[in-house]
């Protein structure tokens, strides 16, 4: 009887939250983008219809065909989970769903979580922020437009904290670039990772000077900063590691 | 046979994770920060030993304590599940705890968690990014100090995005201040949320130019620029958040 905005983590099925696990096993109606992992569609319930309203090669419902559908089922007074990647509200378009169901007098909650701009470069062995390093990180997104307020990104490169930027491999150079003018180092260092927390999980380490001609495929999340040369891989390595601290210090 | 280092969410307990979950059932020992719910240690076996390492009113141990039981343990062979509030690498040192059991040869992994930056906004109906409004949002220590490497708080001001303080509460005038003299307007609004997510979250909103004689305590989530006027909260309100969010834009 609620219609339920669900995080569904980035990736690896196990980061899911228990209440999102919980709530898909019981809901009537799964309303899912794309780029979730299979694992975690299984969780739904075999009773449940599940509908994958993702925008990818194929035909892909606008915004406005979303937010009406979860009207409608709300109304007939179903158990709808809306399962997004990452967290509901980082670039999810939460926001718009639950203005649409608040003005039609739908019920609804919103479940965080786990974001894979923290979660994917812990999976390549980042920390976000780091004692000496970093007290600061800003998530951003890479595309320009779409209605939204510009960004500053030569005010961003004067911040002083990590830079972890989403949906931005089309616009890498000219990030880079405004970094650059913005008075970071050409040799900051880059991390990005495609498709993180995933099995198929892909790092490529680069600089801020590179950054705009390397191989980058999306879905990618692009670390900039002082943390990116850490390599806190979870494994026993930690020559690598101290070197890469001490000379980000 | 491993370490893992374990974000345990932001507070309410349905939101740790389905892998955290499972690792508490099944460590050996578990060591944990303060501000844990109960509910959430509830999922250790009764066979497990817990210890409560966290700073609160009482005797604190020091990192450097707690590195060193980390490598004990994990060089007797026992699974140890470090907990840590929200996600290890947001400012949880969880990066310090691995570069110690790296350094010690210790097998160890990373679990990332909900962090509070996003999931307390989120439960005071507080989206971190809205479309045409908000489309970037930085997480930023408020604590001065500690080894960390200075904040340009008023490059900050003009990024155009949303601003989260954790740990600010003591410092929020001197932030107010800063970000004023950055360039925000003194009637930039403000959400606060205190205990985010546990069921006696209090949520206080008020403006830059209040904010630091505003009543608030820790542990408390600061949440600063247009997105913070919105109250998308879990109940038919449409009126007042699309008022609110016409004036943020």
């Amino acid at each position: 009887m609620t219609v339920h905005l669900v995080g569904a983590g980035p990736g690896d099925p196990e980061l899911i939250t228990v209440r999102a696990a919980r709530l898909l096993g019981t809901a009537d109606i799964v309303l899912h983008d794309r780029l979730i992992d299979p694992a975690i569609l299984d969780l739904v319930s075999p009773h449940a219809t599940v509908i994958d309203v993702g925008k990818g090669q194929g035909e892909a419902m606008t915004q406005d065909h979303i937010n009406d559908l979860l009207v409608r089922f709300g109304r007939h007074r179903l158990d709808v989970v809306r399962l997004k990647g990452g967290d509901p509200f980082v670039f999810g378009r939460g926001g718009e769903e639950a203005i649409a169901l608040a003005e039609a007098g739908i019920p609804f909650d919103v479940v965080p979580g786990v974001t894979s701009s923290i979660a994917a470069p812990a999976y390549a062995g980042v920390p976000v922020t780091h004692r000496g390093v970093s007290a600061a990180f800003t998530v951003v997104a890479g595309q320009r437009g779409a209605g939204n307020p510009p960004i500053d990104w030569q005010a961003l490169a004067r911040v002083g904290g990590t830079i972890v930027v989403l949906m931005g491999v089309a616009h890498r150079a000219e990030i880079a670039a405004d970094l650059v003018a913005g008075g970071l180092a050409a040799d900051t260092p880059v991390c990005s990772i495609t498709w993180g927390t995933h099995r198929h999980q892909q790092v490529l380490r680069t600089t801020l000077e590179s950054l705009g001609t390397a191989d980058i495929h999306n879905p990618a999340t692009i670390v900039i900063g002082a943390v990116a040369a850490l390599d806190l891989s979870w494994a026993p390595n930690v020559e690598a590691f101290e070197a890469a601290a001490a000379s980000a210090r």
